[in-house]
């Protein structure tokens, strides 16, 4: 019968062109605009195969309601971009609450160390603990950031130090992002302290390090390469050699730059095109310039800079007259910063940095999407991903405001629910 | 038939000496003890009646567990007594959010007050809004401290300013508690600020203030008497007025003192009696003194400190030398300690104000009872409330080493599962 045929066609048609969801009656913070939260109230979010489909007001609906879309999701509060935490060393096996408490009781850093506390021993915990028990308490980590509205997560490797290791913290990285369904964006890390077996030879560990990185990126383990340039850490030739190392291996590079000293690691990440200059406390004009150049995003860290109670701002002032777009992220990690929400990320921005809650919302979302390399999310705009979150507030401002408490009603990545 | 009654009777004796719970396996965090964590590893605790019936290892328990028990319940993990948040301004309407990004992008408190912010603002928003009104705004506030490990409950009325609407505050305050199935601590906080009908006749509300002390009284609506003794609060003549008539109706007193400058408030509220004494940032000697002398506790609310940038630190070590019960909580309140979660104010007095994380716990338990009138919780011991957190951790210096996350597995008070 050829009218059923042209019937079945047509409805497979509109099938086709159905979104799979569309949400209703939020105030949206698209960030879609130059400057200003690009609020739309009593808006709707539309998507389809992932991707958004429709952001605007809902009075600009291109159709009814029950024939645009197979789910509608009636809702107030807001919506903004899904978080993207572009800085965390959130695989980590132990914690050092017990470093923490004997800091307060006012230990110095050496009978810290003494006392097996510091980088290494986290080292420790992480090549004792079997791929499967490091993957087992790295999960509440990563589960209270999407609960909290992080929808793109970056994880470092870089506790491990060995060839096994390291590989065993990028695999766990990747299966967190398998079991949750997100985006997790994995950085090499090995340069990050030198192991006790390469105890007085930092240039024969950059050697090692080099090596064990095209093996892991075949592997598909590596989506960027990253150092600690720092006095305590690697020098800056150090630094350069393995960023030569990823140049060649067509990886792009992000560094931990100028913390607690002002090495012209930004500088340096600037000119090899770097991702991100990260922390960058002690960056100079020349390093800022730089940055502005190549495009490079000044991802800020204001757990550390709270944790350890330092002084020292990041250029904030001349950030923002370069026009560097300016990230925020958690740096998750046991030892200075044991951050488990972006969101408190962001009002530490606000209060430690200055940061308005404007700079700080696009620094946990579309400047930290650039800080990883990835143009299709960040912004609620049609045609980029359907990654958003679903908050329990009115105002954008009230996501730096709050210390504690739990807002994120749901949260979408790539337009499936995550929580 | 002689035989089965005597059964039965057999069976209720014993049915009365059951607990209704016993909670095994966790590490306990029991605060019974001088200094100290009083840690039991592999612990029990047992609960008949809202009270703790046995606190200690699981191999000390009198009997075999099922014939021990009602319930039993097995952990892992770490228990503490309830926290104990008690300084709170949880009951408004409205928030400032948009007053805090204003701040942030440099506006001053001039500009902020003509922008209608301010604490008058929030008064305006909570005469406006119904009791239901009220009761559903401050609702989500109260849920997420209780999620994060609060048991016990202090709110402070204080945004009405008028007999009707101070009423209210108290009346929504009492149905959070009973909504809850918590303790919520009601206290009388009418000498907050001047509102604007009594413009320029401080001393004339104060009066007025008085006079509606009885009648709330008798309503069961008051359990302690405060006020804001501070140059644009109100003066120690006047905050005496207000105790004096607090102390004539049998009613304790504690103070928000010394937070801005140094009238001498600590000592006031001391002279009275009080149960504490709150901020003292600028607390002199003499003041730490006399809150030794007289039993008052100093509440410390790093929130506020922490929000507004201040630098003027409370005498802690005084304090610690004078053997001042310091406590420590959230201070919730829409302008300066947008605060849902008493662990974060923990966090924030252990990075502000160098306490160890064995003062903070102590401060969100015992030392917050104490600051309350309150000695029957705050620590796990036999014949207490059976008030307690079972937390997702291994330590309780983790309780202010993590910002942000979801660390209570659950909480009971008064023997009662509560989330
Ligand atoms: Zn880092
Ligand atoms: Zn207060």
């Amino acid at each position: 019968m050829p009218a059923a045929t042209a019937a079945v066609a047509t409805e497979a048609a509109v099938a086709t062109e159905r979104w799979d969801g569309l949400l209703l009656g939020a105030t949206l913070a698209t960030l879609d605009a130059e400057t200003g939260y690009g609020l739309v109230e009593d808006g709707a979010l539309g998507w389809r195969d992932g991707m958004l489909a429709y952001v605007g007001p809902r009075d600009g609906l291109p159709g009814e309601i029950d024939a645009l879309a197979d789910e509608v999701i009636e809702a107030d509060g807001l919506v903004t971009p899904g978080l993207v935490d572009c800085h965390t060393h959130a695989v980590f096996a132990g914690d050092r609450a017990a470093e923490f408490e004997l800091r307060l009781q006012g230990a110095s850093y050496e009978q810290i160390a003494r006392a097996g506390g510091g980088i290494l021993s986290t080292v420790g915990a992480v090549r004792a603990a079997s791929e499967a028990e490091l993957l087992r308490q790295s999960e509440p980590r990563v589960l209270a950031l999407l609960r909290d509205g992080v929808t793109t997560l970056e994880i470092k490797s870089g506790y491990g130090l060995d060839f096994d290791n390291e590989r065993k913290m990028l695999r766990v990285a990747r299966a967190l992002g398998e079991r949750y369904r997100i985006d997790v964006r994995t950085t090499y890390l090995a340069a990050h302290a030198l192991p006790p077996e390469y105890k007085d030879d930092a240039d024969g560990y950059i050697d090692a390090a080099i090596g064990w990185l095209p093996q892991l990126q075949a592997e598909g383990l590596v989506d960027a390469v990253d150092a600690f340039c720092e006095g305590i850490g690697f020098s800056p030739a150090q630094t350069r050699r393995m960023f030569e190392a990823a140049r060649a291996l067509g990886l792009p590079v992000k560094l931990h730059a100028d913390q607690l000293s002002d090495l012209g690691g930004a500088a340096l990440a600037a000119h090899f095109d770097g991702l991100s200059a990260d922390h960058i406390e002690y960056t100079s004009d020349a390093g800022v310039r730089a940055m502005a150049e190549h495009g490079t995003v000044a991802v800020l860290l204001p757990g550390a800079f709270h944790v350890l109670r330092e002084t020292r701002l990041p250029p904030i002032e001349r950030l923002r007259a370069q026009r560097v777009p300016m990230a925020v992220a958690t740096d998750c990690n046991p030892g200075t910063a044991p951050l488990l929400s972006l969101r408190q990320a962001m009002q530490l921005a606000c209060t430690h940095f200055r940061l308005t809650p404007e700079e700080a919302l696009r620094g946990a979302t579309q400047h930290a999407a650039k800080a990883l390399g990835l143009a299709d999310r960040g912004v609620l705009r049609t045609g980029m991903r359907a990654d958003f979150v679903h908050w329990r507030i009115r105002h954008p401002a009230e996501l730096c405001y709050w210390l504690g408490g739990d807002l994120a009603h749901g949260s979408f990545a790539g337009g499936r629910r995550l929580t």
